[in-house]
């Protein structure tokens, strides 16, 4: 990978001594996504797979479809102060069709419902989302996704160096993993794993599966159901809002994925064993009101 | 806490068998920040110290440094569909005094570099910091900083119910606990920690201490600078840039704080025992040239 980590000199504290030496960390760099010229947004990412980063960004938010309405990728000339191009300025060309002029996305859609309430931010996804997310036939056991984290931490090469990148994998519904990315920012490893998706002609991913090394927050969630994935887990906690778009666009959402263990929050069906969770009674042999402590030691990072 | 959780039916898996419970998921909502009734941006944040968060955002992007600036904070009339306040829409009245205009902190802090490299990111934020950092007299001892998690923990009451928070917490220089805040946005829960400083008027926060629960991104030092707080702790590792950033503006910067251990990045010297790293020669009995690994199991969420 391109210039993904950075060595630096550390002093390392250990109870009452410390020494010097040299640590590597996870590169951060700002790049600059540019629509046919104009500049849209900025983001602070890994650098790396930076095509693929921004082609799945467009994906996410609603701009891109399919393969055939990106038309190129291209490093712009953003030089530094010795006149060497520091790769951090992609510009993508779109076939546009029938869409929206870039205007109309100005307010990147995560932040355009005007934050009224979530119910606004729900239906302003909703709106944007064009594959039948709710309609996808895909059924795994619950083995099948146990095993899916140690699958994309083996392939997780910069995290062992560093302990400071994000990770999101793809996996088919037999659990191969197509595509493993990692990054500082967790919804950047998530629009390399679909922007990778993308340019490879594979959307939409129906029958595929998201896995996300930490929380699944309503933007990850969002992104998944852009790109047509039916199945999204995360090792940690899941928010109000992402269960909430799950369920309104029939996406399966999966957390606490650990070890033997997992809560479904949407669409249980489509995981083996998992049992509809409307109408049918509370088969807790609790019927405990208190909420259900989180399996395993909580992560925190 | 309001609404800082929220009540899900979920399918529980364990092994082959499953059960269907109640549990609490960290409550997500989108909050509209307004200035003067414009617009600025949307953030998802989990409700509550709404006005703290607002406050905080707007230290952390260079339009306040001191509670004498803050003219306002109130909730605005977004209402959803039954015509109830969502409480989801803030506007802040700000004394501007000789301030730039809000047009021209239209593009965020973070993202008006555009994009050319991390160098020009640093620098747009050096020249907003207002207060001497490099200058703080602060000295702390090792176990000072070990002990500070724990603090942090005890003191993260939605994170046991849904494990999906982050946490930050402000410290003074005995390591005593001031304010403590969770979000399901990282950058939130700090925003709302400093918020409730300058709320408080104890801006500048000479001679304290900023605790974040995760990573500490070049986002998280901008704010822990642009509200003159000379050392950000994180459990887990720093950017390169948060590195860069953190070393131009000589703030000292530790990550993989866990247990008695811990890593100092830059300004080490404020740490006792922790020796300078410029120009000393490498301390390390190895002398290894491979990435140091992180101590501890690695945080990956």
């Amino acid at each position: 990978m391109v210039r993904a980590t950075a060595r630096r000199r550390v002093v390392r504290l250990r109870g009452d001594g410390s020494s010097t030496r040299p640590d590597a960390l996870a590169a951060e760099e700002p790049l600059e996504i540019r629509v046919g010229g104009e500049a849209l947004t900025v983001t602070m990412r890994t650098p790396g797979h930076d095509f693929d980063l921004v082609a799945g960004f467009l994906v996410g938010e609603g701009l891109v479809h399919g393969t055939d309405e990106l038309a190129s990728l291209r490093y712009c000339a953003g030089t530094d102060q010795d006149g060497a191009n520091t790769y951090n300025v992609v510009d993508a060309g779109l076939r546009t069709g029938g869409a929206l002029p870039l205007s109309a996305h100005r307010n990147l859609l995560t932040t355009s419902a005007c934050g009224l309430c979530g119910r606004d931010t729900v239906d302003a996804v909703r709106t944007h989302v064009r594959w039948p997310v709710a309609a996808d036939p895909l059924r795994v056991a619950p083995r099948l996704l146990y095993g899916l984290p140690d699958r994309l931490r083996a392939a997780q090469r910069t995290f062992d160096s560093t302990g400071g990148l994000h990770a999101a994998g793809l996996f088919d519904a037999a659990g191969r993993l197509l595509c493993a990315r990692e990054d500082v920012g967790r919804h950047n490893a998530v629009d390399k794993v679909i922007g990778w998706a993308l340019r490879e002609g594979r959307l939409p991913l129906t029958g595929h599966l998201l896995l996300v090394s930490g929380r699944a927050s309503f933007e990850l969630t969002q992104k998944a159901a852009l790109a047509g994935i039916p199945l999204l887990a995360a090792v940690s906690a899941p928010s109000s809002l992402a269960a909430d778009l799950a369920e309104e666009l029939g996406l399966t959402l999966v957390g606490f994925l650990r070890g033997e263990g997992a809560n479904v929050y949407t669409r249980p069906d489509r995981v083996a064993g998992g049992r509809p969770l409307v109408p049918g009674p509370d088969t807790s042999p609790l019927a405990d009101p208190a909420p259900t402590p989180a399996p395993g030691p909580a992560h925190r990072s």
